[in-house]
C-alpha cells in the first residue's frame, strides 16, 4: 500500500465508532461548560473515573481506583493471575484542552479488551489498562503524578505542595476519597508488569507531513531547558553610534538565530525553541541594557541533546564575548530521554504493516507516562494522526478513521504480544 | 592641543563655577524630594521660572513668562529694538531626571549675558535666552509645546488633551496663571530673530569616546518607528520538527539582526533600535505564533533615513517571506531631520577653535527644541560631554571643566556673532 493510500479515509470499523463515541461522552465531563478542563483530585475527575471503570467492567475487567486516583481495569488472561501487559495514558487535561489527548489511548485500549471479551479470547497472560490521574501536571505544578505512583517513583514531599487556592495534595486526595499513606502501596513490582505501552495522538505534524495514520515512537525525548540573561548597556536610540552600542536585545537575537541555525543543521532530530523573550527596559527609544530569553532542547538521545546543548552555550558564549555583554545561563528543567524498547517497537511495526501501513518510526518531543513507566517496564508507543499537530487547544482533531486505525493496529499487538 | 589634553580636566573659570552651582540650586526644585522631577504647569515649573527669572534679572535682563509659560530674558543690544540672537534651551525634565538635561543650555547662556552685562558690553544686536517651559513632553504627550509657541506653530487642539489626572492643558494654564488665549500671540516673527543658539549635554557616548569637551552638532536627526507583527504558526517544542516551523520569534530574530546590519554598515550616521520585543504565547515550551517589536530608525539627513528605512523594509519582507510568516509595519512615528545652518555652525567652529579645542561635528540623535526653533530662525547646538554618554537619569553628570568649556565657547560666539 502506498502512502497516499495509507492517508486516505477509510470506513471506520466497530471498534473505530466505539472509540470515537466514547471520546465525545468522556470529553462532556469538564469543569467548564464551553470547553474541556479536568484536573487532578477535582469532582470532573472523579465522574470520569467512574465512567472509565463502567467501560472497563462491561469490557469483562475488573476496575478499581488506586491510591492517587488512577483508574485500574484487569482483564485476566488464560489463567488469573499472569504477570500483565499493561496499556494506558491519562485522563487528566490541561485547561481548554482537546477531547484527544490522554483519552483516546485509555479509550482504545478499552475497546480492544472489549473485543477480546466480546470474542471470548483469552491471552496466556492478562491486560490490564491504566488511566492516569495526572500527566498534564496542572493543578500541583508537578507532572507524571499517576505514573510514578505505578512505577513507585512517587515523591511523598509533594504531598505538601499546594494548589493555587492553597489546598495540599494531601487535602484534595483526603477529599477525593483517597488514602495518601496508601500511595506507597499502589507502586507495581517489576515481574508484574511484562511491559507498558501506550497509544497517543501525536501533538505534532509529522504524520500529517508524511500522510500516514499512525507511527512508531522511537523515543520520548529528553528535554533541557535554560533561562538566558543578557547584560549590556541601555541608551538612547538616537544618541549611541552603532559602534558603541552594547545592546542585549541584538545580542539575544544573534542568539535565537543561532539556536535555530545550530537545530536546523541537525540531522538527528534535535530541536530548539526560544518561548518567550523580554527586553528592558523595552522601550521604543532606548537601547535594550537587558535581555532574557528562555531555551528548550530536545533530541531523541541524551548523548545528541548534551552534545547540542554544549554547543549551543559556547556559541552563546561566544555571540556575547563579541559583543562585550554578560551572559548568564540557568538551566531550569531537565528530563532524560526514554528510549522505546527495540523489541516491543518491532512487535509495534509489524502489527502496523500487518493492518497496511507504512511503517515509520518518529521520536516524541512531547513528554508522556512512559518517561516514569520505564522503571517498572520496557515501554513503547504507538502514534496516532492528528490534524495539522495541534493539541492543547479545542481544535485538537484525528479523523475516525485514524482512530480506528489506531484500535485495529493496538488490537493486533495485544493479540500477537510476545513477552521479552 | 592635542585631543588628549582637550580631555584633561582644567581649573574652571568663574562663568563655569557659576553655571554648575546654578545647576545643582535650580535641581532642588522638584515635585519629589528625592528625586529631580519637574513637569509642565506644575507648582515646581513655577518656582524653577521665579528662580530663572531672577538670574535674567541679576544678569542685566527683562524678563517675563509668555503664553505658554516660557522664560522670557532680553539683554538689550546697543540700542533697544534690535533684532535678536536668541540662546535657551528648556527647564522641564522627565520623571526621575539628571539636573543638565535643558538646564545647562539655559544657566550657561544666562551666565554669559551676566559676563557681558558685568563687563558693560552691549552688541550690535539684542541677546534672548529662553527657558522652553515644555520639551519634554511627559504631562500631556505631545512635545516641545515651548518651542513651538515661539516659532508660531503651537497646535491649539492640544489645549484640548487631558493629562494623566484628566486636567486639560487648558485648565494647567489657567491655574499656572496663563490666559491659553495669549498663546498665539507669543509667537515671534522671523524678521525679530537673527538665530536660535542652544546648548544642551549630549545625551550620547560620543564626545567622550573622542575625549572631546564640546561638539558641533551637525543636524539634529529625523526619526520614523514601526511597530512590526509577525505571524506564523504556534506550536508545541518538542514535537514539531524544525523544517515544519513557522516560528513569528525565530523571525523576528532575524529581523532585528538585519536591521542592525544594515546600520552597522552605513556610513553615514544611520542608527536603528528595537527597544521592546514580545512573543506570543510566551511559554518556555511552545513555539511562539506571534511576535511583534518596535523600530526606531534615525539618520542625520531625510534622505539617507528615508532610503534606508525603504531598504530595512525590503529586508523585513523577504525574512518574512521565506520563513512564511505574515509581516504588518505599522509606522507609528515621524519626523523630519532639522540641519544645522552651516553659517551658524562656522561660527560655533571659529568659537571652539579659538577656545583651544579640536573641532569636532556630531549630529544630535536626540530630538531639540531647534526642531521646531528651525520654523522661525536658522539654528545651530554646541554639544557638551556627559559622563557614560548616560542622561534621563540621575547619574546625568557633566564635568564643572567641561560645563565650564560650553560656556566659554558660547560666549566667544555670543561676542563675536555675525548676523547672515
Amino acid at each position: 500500500m502506498s502512502e497516499i493510500d495509507a492517508g486516505m479515509a477509510r470506513k471506520t470499523s466497530q471498534l473505530g465508532d466505539e472509540i470515537v463515541a466514547r471520546i465525545h461522552q468522556l470529553a462532556a465531563i469538564s469543569e467548564t461548560p464551553d470547553n474541556l478542563t479536568r484536573i487532578f483530585l477535582t469532582p470532573e475527575l472523579r465522574a470520569a473515573a467512574e465512567l472509565i471503570m463502567s467501560w472497563m467492567v462491561e469490557a469483562g475487567m475488573s476496575a478499581r481506583l488506586d491510591g492517587i486516583g488512577n483508574v485500574c481495569g484487569r482483564y485476566e488472561g488464560e489463567r488469573p493471575g499472569l504477570p500483565c501487559l499493561m496499556l494506558g495514558s491519562h485522563y487528566d487535561t490541561v485547561r481548554d484542552a482537546g477531547k484527544w489527548d490522554g483519552p483516546l489511548g485509555l479509550i482504545t485500549a478499552i475497546s480492544c479488551v472489549a473485543d477480546l471479551n466480546r470474542r471470548g479470547r483469552r491471552l496466556p497472560f492478562a491486560v490490564e489498562v491504566t488511566g492516569f490521574a495526572d500527566e498534564e501536571g496542572v493543578r500541583f505544578a508537578s507532572t507524571l503524578l499517576g505514573s510514578r505512583t505505578v512505577a513507585g517513583t512517587f515523591d511523598g514531599a509533594v504531598l505538601e505542595t499546594k494548589d493555587a487556592a492553597g489546598i495540599s495534595m494531601r487535602e484534595a486526595l483526603l477529599k477525593f476519597g483517597l488514602d495518601p499513606d496508601r500511595i506507597a502501596a499502589s507502586a507495581r513490582a517489576r515481574g508484574d508488569l511484562l511491559a507498558y505501552i501506550e497509544l497517543h495522538i501525536e501533538q505534532g505534524p509529522v504524520l500529517e507531513a508524511k500522510n500516514l495514520a499512525v507511527g512508531v515512537v522511537s523515543a520520548i525525548a529528553g528535554a533541557t531547558r535554560f533561562t538566558a540573561k543578557l547584560t549590556g548597556m541601555a541608551g538612547h536610540a538616537g544618541t549611541v553610534p552603532m559602534a558603541l552600542r552594547r545592546d542585549a536585545l541584538a545580542g539575544a537575537a544573534e542568539c535565537i538565530s543561532s539556536i535555530e541555525q545550530l537545530c536546523l543543521q541537525d540531522v538527528g532530530g534535535l530541536v530548539g525553541t526560544v518561548g518567550h523573550v523580554q527586553a528592558a527596559p523595552g522601550a521604543t527609544n532606548v537601547i535594550p541594557g537587558h535581555a532574557r530569553f528562555t531555551i528548550d532542547m530536545r533530541a531523541p538521545t541524551d548523548e545528541r541533546r548534551n552534545r547540542s546543548v554544549a554547543e549551543m552555550v559556547r556559541r552563546l558564549e561566544a555571540v556575547a564575548k563579541r559583543r562585550d555583554l554578560e551572559l548568564q545561563l540557568d538551566m531550569t528543567h531537565q528530563n532524560r530521554t526514554v528510549p522505546c524498547a527495540p523489541w516491543l517497537k518491532a512487535q509495534l511495526a509489524d502489527a502496523v504493516a500487518a493492518e497496511g501501513y507504512p511503517v515509520f518510526e518518529l521520536p516524541s518531543g512531547a513528554g508522556h507516562d512512559g518517561m516514569a513507566m520505564v522503571d517498572v517496564a520496557d515501554v513503547a508507543m504507538l502514534f496516532v494522526r492528528c490534524r495539522g499537530g495541534i493539541s492543547h487547544h479545542p481544535d485538537e482533531h484525528v479523523e475516525p478513521s485514524d482512530a480506528d486505525a489506531g484500535g485495529r493496529v493496538l488490537l493486533r499487538v495485544i493479540e500477537n504480544f510476545r513477552p521479552r
